[in-house]
């Protein structure tokens, strides 16, 4: 009678990653983190679950509840979610402990987000986030750090020249929405969709926007997306806002007042871009590192001023194999509502996210980051079963001098061995049978410099006359390895 | 008009983990990591949901399909879940990428794995593991380095005299249930009812598991489990090899061997254990560390042979007060028939997986690790808020000599500041006004040294008289800072 067999499939959107990517990241986050830590972060890790209510709707592009969200009920009833970002569950968590914690926290978390959106090249529904975050400051030198952070963590990660940090402020473009007659809460969520057709100006152009402001917008596919129904004139304002940057800040900011005349959140958030300038001029970041863009308004609805954009501005080819910017690889913002949706007291909070996948990608691309297959371990090959047990001597005296090493557990001869080791990429095989164990030797092959000759020799007695192969004695064994793996520095 | 609120609530049976703790399990995540890499083991990581049809039943405790796991429909309307652990997801993996792989394969993952079960004090529903498994070899060497591995592991952690590893085989008692009469696949359930009824000895003592492998057992709550139907001769003789321990390994393998005279299965149960003797010996684990006791199963549905259970013997006092020994820390087994639900290709594998956090809560109890919040940076004060740019070159100044710091960015005064700090648990403060400017000096106080003194005082003359508080020159400010630091080891 056949098993029925099941598939084995990966869950949609998904991936693995395997020893090779997973050791660059893991080197990529801790040089991230010891800059969070030297900047006063600490570390805090939120379950990976939060009840949907404290999560909150913020997720951009998701107009339904529970849309974009992996979301179930529990055995209590309850609707519980994964999270979707870092910044909810630490709103919820502060929350919940404000007053255990210092006045200021400052905390960073590093772990797996999901959303159930449409995956794509490089776009996956478990994706990694490295964020930190300053709760309870409303002091724009908390923006303007956020700024000096990402700058520091770019340039340690080997990016010094590569990255644009663009900032605007949510506030003016609610001043701009003030001058042309649109309420930020009437609850028809009109501002949102302004919001969100901005934050498409990227990907579809100020033509593309346009569209998303007044009627509505087919794509490609056929998809309608509903429009904001602004007028003609209301848009042209919107256009001008979009187009008001420039190469100095200060000429970013000048421009901005003008179109924001006459509101009081417009003007407060000019204000504030002003007193970024200053600081970010004397912590030294130049408006070729930290440009004022007024078309930057990110897509999470939590954000409440001072919004940030990490660019990475080398050119990558893409999956159509075009030539194009590698683009955003970090974001954030000021979030002073967040808070409030679980306590009176209102706290002001700031913080960015980094991308990890994104980011490690373009270590990759940069160079500055390697995606390779690690070096294995020893192999102690086994010519002989009966001996076994000196087989394992061998093996675990390697292992008490600190070499990585295995014993080869399979039960095929030497050739599939020799395969083996390769496969795994072995940089040296310990070899030895009755005629060794009779003189007290092994024999050792450097792997990496046999690799070549070693093709199509399919017995020992051949191999013995290979120059990579050399025959030291037993007690010798662990320094002779030592010096091979020296010599690949590994 | 008061808008509802959302209450803080963190999901059932999940927990936050704060910076002290964290740091304390990274340390410890990196020391075992390190074993494993040592022992040629490489890291994989999987994503946290797959498909349920590839996670397969194997929970303890759940009879009932989706029981105990967390599942939900994706868009394309399939089952996927948060993994209930590490195995299931890794026979996946190799069955999709097999011909990628190294005929033996190993490899290791650490990562929260995710269970709906009942909550209580130190069971959470997200849980951490680091599991370490060796796929595609059937030799019992495999499974002795499985025990060679835990132990290196527990010591290098310092625990090197607290641990006992018990090794049964499930083959020994398919053997028992072939004498008498009970078939494994026979459709009705009982092998696994049974499994679980020995699986419980530990908590249930021998008289319960004795009810559970008869008519059934309720608890003191009132909840009653159905049993397995056994005769009393039958029931007998289970408990004849739930007896069957001894102290040496050898005795152990004598008496199983009488039990299960006549059943083909048992007899190659007892023998693999005997050949596990054999390798353990010349590993050189005696049976003081290793030792062999009929009644290890594991609750997992999925193992087949070679089974493990690593518990710790020092004593702790519960949270009831009492005093028992710690328990178990780590378990696995080998498991030759997962891999057969996706593959017509028979593949065997072995390993075992430590609970993250389990172990870590030993390591505080026994005071080989520390769960204390760790010291904070260094805080640049704001004396004068027009000064701004000049305290945050302070702190660029500090930060770039690689000393952990950060500006206040509050709006308090001095006295909340010095609380903050204390708070905080900063090792030392700066302080600067326009006297320090116009002298070129900085204050510098040691908060350690100052904690006590401190209290009570409100100004920041009072402060200045307080021996912890040295003025230096502005350009001595970092090497000064060391100073203090090296003496708190910091």
């Amino acid at each position: 009678m056949e098993e029925k067999k099941v598939a084995a499939r990966i869950a949609r959107g998904c991936r693995g990653i395997a020893a090779g990517e997973l050791m660059a990241r893991e080197a990529m986050i801790a040089k991230i983190s010891a800059i969070y830590r030297l900047y006063g972060f600490e570390p805090l890790m939120t379950p990976s679950m939060e009840y949907v209510d404290a999560l909150g709707k913020n997720l951009p592009e998701q107009s339904t509840p529970m849309a974009g969200i992996f979301a179930l009920k529990d055995d209590d009833d309850e609707w519980i979610a994964l999270r979707y970002d870092m910044t909810a569950p630490l709103a919820r968590y502060v929350a919940q402990n404000r007053q255990n914690l210092p006045a200021i926290f400052r905390r960073y978390a590093i772990g797996p987000v999901w959303r159930m959106e449409k995956p794509g090249p490089g776009r996956f529904r478990e994706f990694y986030q490295c964020d930190f975050d300053t709760v309870g400051s409303a002091s724009p030198a908390a923006d303007a750090e956020v700024c000096t952070i990402l700058a520091t963590a770019f340039s340690a990660l080997g990016l010094e020249n590569d990255f644009l940090i663009s900032v605007s402020n949510r506030k003016i473009l609610s001043g701009i929405l003030e001058t042309i007659g649109i309420k930020e809460d009437d609850g028809s969520g009109r501002h949102l969709t302004i919001l969100r057709a901005i934050d498409k100006l990227d990907r579809l152009g100020l033509s593309g926007v346009r569209l998303l402001l007044g009627p509505g917008r087919k794509d490609e596919s056929g998809d309608f997306t509903a429009g904001a129904h602004l007028d003609e004139s209301q848009i042209e304002q919107i256009c001008s806002f979009l187009s008001a940057g420039a190469e100095s800040r200060q000429e970013v900011c000048a421009n901005l007042e003008k179109l924001v005349e006459g509101s009081a959140i417009g003007l407060e958030g000019v204000a504030e871009l002003r007193q970024m300038d200053a600081l970010l001029e004397s912590a030294g970041l130049s408006s070729r590192v930290v440009r004022f863009d007024p078309a930057i308004v990110r897509g999470l609805a939590y954000y409440t001023g001072i919004v940030y954009e990490a660019t990475l501005t080398f050119e990558i080819t893409d999956e159509k194999g075009e030539k194009r910017q590698f683009g955003a690889v970090a974001g954030g913002g000021r979030y002073d509502g967040l808070l409030s949706r679980f306590t009176k007291e209102r706290v002001p909070a700031t913080g960015a996210s980094i991308g990890i996948d994104r980011l490690l990608s373009a270590l990759i691309a940069k160079g500055v980051a390697k995606n390779e297959p690690p070096a294995g371990p020893v192999l102690v090959t086994v010519m002989d079963k009966e001996a076994l047990p000196e087989y394992q001597k061998m093996v675990a005296e390697l292992r008490s001098s600190g070499i990585r090493s295995e014993l080869y557990l399979g039960t095929s001869g030497f050739r599939a061995q020799m395969k083996y080791a390769d496969k795994r990429r072995s940089p040296a095989i310990i070899v030895a049978g009755s005629d060794e164990f009779a003189a007290g030797t092994v024999s050792i092959k450097d792997m990496y410099l046999g690799t070549e000759l070693a093709k199509g020799i399919s017995s020992r007695e051949e191999w013995r006359e290979q120059p990579a192969q050399v025959t030291v004695a037993r007690s010798d064994m662990a320094a002779e390895i030592k010096k091979i793996l020296q010599r690949y520095e590994i």
